[in-house]
């Protein structure tokens, strides 16, 4: 239930095409609604302006058909995220309208075409070949969202004419994610070639010293380019999510 | 190094006029050598309107007061963070046009008076007095780079009632940053109740298991409020300098 | 070992019908010789009335059913946790009375019907799905030892309305349970709103720099909200049998 | 925002006397507009007789100075905690009623007698001697909370015949309180003796490997016995609070 | 190299024998080489009587089966630790003389008789039943390395009646072994009840903030006891190879 | 590409055997070339001396696959490491020509046979059996960047007699890689017996308090042997690509 | 109170020299005895063989001389460690016949002449020259437990040939206590020459990486070398009084 | 006592001139001599190829004094580091030719003009203004160990044009030392650049999440450019001589 669909009813309040008793009973619940499992909060695309997302690890495929189900009658957008393959396989035969996101584990179904809401482009950087299921959740995040999304992968520090050789795209961005496991040094850099706010993604690639991350989070933190912030480790959604209201007008 | 410069160098060994050793030595570097002044070029914009800033906790009297004057040349704006009282108040007999900022420990001279570039407001909400130092630091740093800042201050989750009493003021900020020590929890209601970008500072507010803001970090890393994001520990000035970036069309 | 038998002792010794060395032998241990019996009769009523608890995790079905099946003859009803579902098929089978909690992961035995001993309510509320399984946990624990149970779930911190909207039940409650991962930052909500006892069990629920409920176990123990105590990481059980002690009368 | 506003307003609307946004944007913050007088009533009640706590760490004398004067306004009593005898001197001239608790490092007035509130005896049992300035903050602070308050000082669990020896006093408390540093291993010991709410305080007395105090609190918080709930470390005013909420009827 | 030897290349170099070349060069390593010989001497006593220990956990049966028939060619008895059921199948079957302890995961072979050289008893105690594989590696190595051993168990602090009800075993034992998970309390007490060394075994047992083993760990390493040693998490053949060398005389 | 195929193409330029057009398309993507998942630095054996390593753990057989041929259409050698059993025979079938190190996990493909270009000998000494796969890597490493490798297999420290008794060896070496798990002292063994570079290499052998490699790491980190640098855990290839370097002329 | 002086009492009322109300008396408190601040246990030396131990470092000079008092009157000897020289300075003043052992920073006060107990000899061997003080506090300890001391100081493992050239005096120890900062692979290397219990003492020495003697701690927990026992970091004492216990006949 | 010195004296030997009773005097103590706290190696310049170092850290400066006499005696330079500007104006004035290096708190004493013995040049990099402490040490040592140095200070990647800029002073380096706090993403990007051996100096400089140089410790260790190794948080010292043996022939 969004601004659209309040205003509708409201419209049709005041055109006398539905009773106030009708109305107040739509509204009734309208905050949250329960579900057996979880209360989805349908007042967040108000508040937030984005419908509830489906984290999807700890979820049985019933648990998040039934979610699904109960979005997509309020006409919202589907996004849902740590989706396994073998999960997205069930879901996909329910629902044949859903899309798979291999690499980035989503799963959306667009009720209608998203509108592109975002000011200016997202640019998706990611440092290596392993950080790219992280960068793509960050992308489908972003492009649901209704952004317009741009990606450069694989222009990790160690080789720094490659993402030199990439200047204008960057300037270009409106709003920069930079996802890398390892070191996290690329932030640094990227934060450090533009003017721009940069939303910093730590990933659990690595090995040894790398602690599944924290190494990268480290580094992030203690960047010394400003304007770089940070999000949880592999935490590509709320890199996408955090962007896209940057990118977008109050 | 572009095209044609490529060419002229393959025309010269071509015509004898190169040996092949003089062309690979310029080859070697090649991803580099022509890039210096373009990013430069590119870096310029970068620091345009923003001022320089001077870190002060590790630096002498001697060495700030030789950066504020070669900043002061270029007619740029100062700001010094981690200023202690005995260099304030030295710095502040020397540069009379100082203001010394005493809670947020920052010193700021304006050599005009700052334009207001920030689109919106940028809302500075601090959980508990003792956040207070940090909280001003991001105040004093979104002031001098050109935005309308407001506070609200004291409104830790323990007594939800006094962030809630405050909506009006929160639903109105463009961006907004969060200070909380302890358990770091504030991020997540606030960000649960905008749709607008929320960067969470930790402070090493705390005893005990605080860890010197160690648990404020973690908590806000692991928000369960989408749009949050996360700078250092005591980082009041990264969070300003983010959220101006973030209230600033490109 | 009372005046009595030390004045006995000497006595014997005075009249040579004890040697000094076997006197020293026996005033050798003295302290702790006595009280094995006392400790014993206090040690008794501590246990009479609550079950005797089976931690499932590490112990093969034949043990459990062994430690079941002593219980059982003490006419005591049973409570183990941690019970796999592989396991329960079985245990049920051969113990068809029993009953297996699914998402508590417990398995109980009332052999007569519980007694209502808890003065009050006692209130279980969690902040996510994933979250269940442990609030299940105290639940079945606190329902075991003789305790009303109400349950609040699904009340995030980042919608805090919802939990708002529950302000009767909540302050209905003599002793709170509060269940929460990721940022652990629901008790401190709870423990602002009421003046009664809150108990906080982090879980393992989250991931990247939640560390396997250290972020959340981190932020209940640095709560800005008095009367919070804390248990170990997905220690239901423990918060059930805590929150037990507290809803009764010495 | 109950059934007769929501209805008033879409009456209005469908009178035509208020437009469709105007109505809108009353719903917009819904979920929240009508709580804040409702909270403060419930809110109310939870500081009734209780003193405001002053956590006197961070706070300068004046700043202390400043909030006492309103409490005692209020007719309130006054609980300081953490203040150092540099600060407590100058506060007990200025407050000639106040009472410097040295070993506690609190103040307190009582501004008239303190009524016994509690049902029983709160009994703090410390392991060594350098827990007694956390131990005497839990008393202070259950003291003033209007409870009856009994000490066992230096009792660790290597002489633990020493602790065994007060089994009396052990087995009539209400709640008890274990203040431990070094391994923290009393509160296991203590919470196998009795059937009552054990709340277990890890200090920071130690060195080495002890971590500030981690070491206590990690073992307090794997206690093998039932019923133990744990605060911060050195958090003995925290310990008193929650004693004595466990100590009073609803 | 000793005083001989070196006048002797000195006497070379005096008669010109010798270069001066030659002669540094035998200097450069002096003081390593001749010592060779004289470690392997006083090395071979050490191992003398000590079963070689083949630590199984990383090693594949192929290369625990050709190490155990070099030791048995030696005569020396076998005792390899951390052997999976999987493993001890294939090798109980190729070596009929080894006898599998299934709760220790140890296989020993001993070819003659065991010796009993130790002076006095080792006790092994243990706190919870998960405890056991462990206490059990601890009884298999003190016993192959001819110690006469004595176990207590399931005697947790929480219970501590339990304890005390056997001072009389503890008493009589030369060297004490206690193992212990969660917080890792019962070294203290023990230490505390006896004059001989106690050496403490944590256990990885436990879940959430127990880290593995970390929390008992750490409890071990601050004992208030005097007297406790302590070995890494698990290492139930440590504390039994240093308890034998306690038990011995030199 | 290497130094020689850029010198024949510019060679064949001057020679009138190519035109500048086709020399230029051959520089064109020079320094770096999409592939679909990884762009291969192609110009990295100049800047660095050597073709790019594929680091195998998170890639699949195909992306594998593809890099591999990407690198052989240049004439360059292969390495890549962290090559599973499974993968490695689907490799080994595809690649005739490839050799499988099945102790180090790697595969090699030397389209030439390897030139020797380190002055001196690299000399892996590594401390258990348990180390040898990450010793393995780094001789498999340090081999195709095209040095003499010696090895010297099983020297802890606890029987430091084995390590003295190989003195000429290690006093001949050129760089030492010293590799150990558990306590890591076997670097500073070494460390204060030669006048070379030794490279540190912890690896995750161990288990309780080792922490997968942390207790080796801070060990080597702290030696107090001068000349001693240290890389990640398990890091075999960086100890044998840095050893590689050091013992190569610039 | 010691073995001799309980014996004496019983043989005076044997004697009839004292009557059994007379010695009763003297029973009566005899477990433990109430001083102001702290409990001394005089049944330790029955009980452990050995006196109360004052650790001094949270404790007044009054506090520690009020116990000093309490301990000569038994007749016992006096160990108080960890005194500054501030402290010591003053309390040698009160009691001339204390010794102030500077570098270990403790006092001690032979009321009679120590009688050697140990069968053989502790055998303190440091790493470093920073390592001394927690070693003295071993030997300090040892000695006046009656025991006879040997040192070996600055034989770090960087300088191997140090320490082998004296094995003859560490083959002739009995127990052998070996305190190391930086790495703390002393342990390893000594318990892999001797066939006799290693107490290893990690201490705070070193920096960075050596996070206050972690490093040493994990490294000595990890020892590759059978037969080392570990005591927390700094505990000069606790491996003093436990190489004590070791050295001494059941 | 340097190889030129042995020589000297077989020379003699041989030359007649010196007796081999005299020269065996000579030799007799010659891998060690025992100071009254600190044994001084001087078989370390044979073996290692430099003369002991003093870490002044927790030495007094009667006992750097005294160090400083014995290796002067023996005609080897002096390098004393971490030397506070009180000690150092002591020691200045007790010799006289000593040198203070302020930034890098080294002392150096240099008997005669170091000779050059390093192939190459070594260029020490510092990212930031707080690191040149540490990058100093590194320099100091670096040169009286007998190496050309350059030095390439406050090139952060933050701003990574600095460090491009600087191409040709980097290529022409022989070994590489990077100094960095913070996030220590510098090494990462020098090592991409070049291919020469490259060492990381981690410092504590940064503050919050740096945890005093383990985000940048871990960065490095983490760093995706092959050839990089690590050595201790601030080890300065550690770098310089560790690069001194890389540019140096066996």
């Amino acid at each position: 239930m969004n601004e659209e669909s309040i205003k509708a009813i409201l419209n049709r309040v005041q055109q006398g095409e539905e009773s106030v008793e009708n109305a107040f009973q739509k509204f009734r619940n309208f905050p949250f609604e329960a579900l057996e499992d979880a209360i989805i909060d349908h007042h967040r695309p108000l508040r937030q302006g984005f419908p509830e997302v489906i984290f999807g690890e700890n979820k049985t495929v019933e648990q998040i058909d039934q979610i699904i189900r109960a979005i997509l009658k309020k006409d919202d957008p589907v996004l849902a995220t740590r989706i396994s393959k073998e999960k997205a396989e069930i879901l996909c035969k329910t629902f044949p309208q859903a899309v798979w996101h291999k690499e980035a584990r989503c799963i959306t179904i667009e009720q209608q075409p998203v509108e592109i809401k975002g000011k200016g482009t997202i640019l998706v950087i990611s440092a290596g070949t392993s950080d790219i299921p992280i960068a793509s959740e960050a992308i489908v995040t972003a492009k649901i969202m209704g952004n317009r999304v741009e990606q450069l992968f694989d222009v990790g520090v160690a080789g720094i004419h490659r993402l030199l050789a990439k200047q204008e795209l960057i300037q270009s961005a409106n709003v920069i994610i930079v996802v890398a496991g390892m070191e996290g040094a690329l932030p640094s850099v990227v934060g450090g070639l533009v003017s721009r706010p940069v939303i910093a993604v730590p990933t659990s690639v690595g090995y040894g010293a790398s602690f599944g991350g924290v190494a990268a989070l480290l580094g992030m933190l203690n960047s010394c380019a400003s304007g770089v912030t940070v999000v949880n480790i592999d935490n590509g959604f709320g890199a996408g999510y955090a962007a896209s209201l940057m990118n977008r007008d109050k």
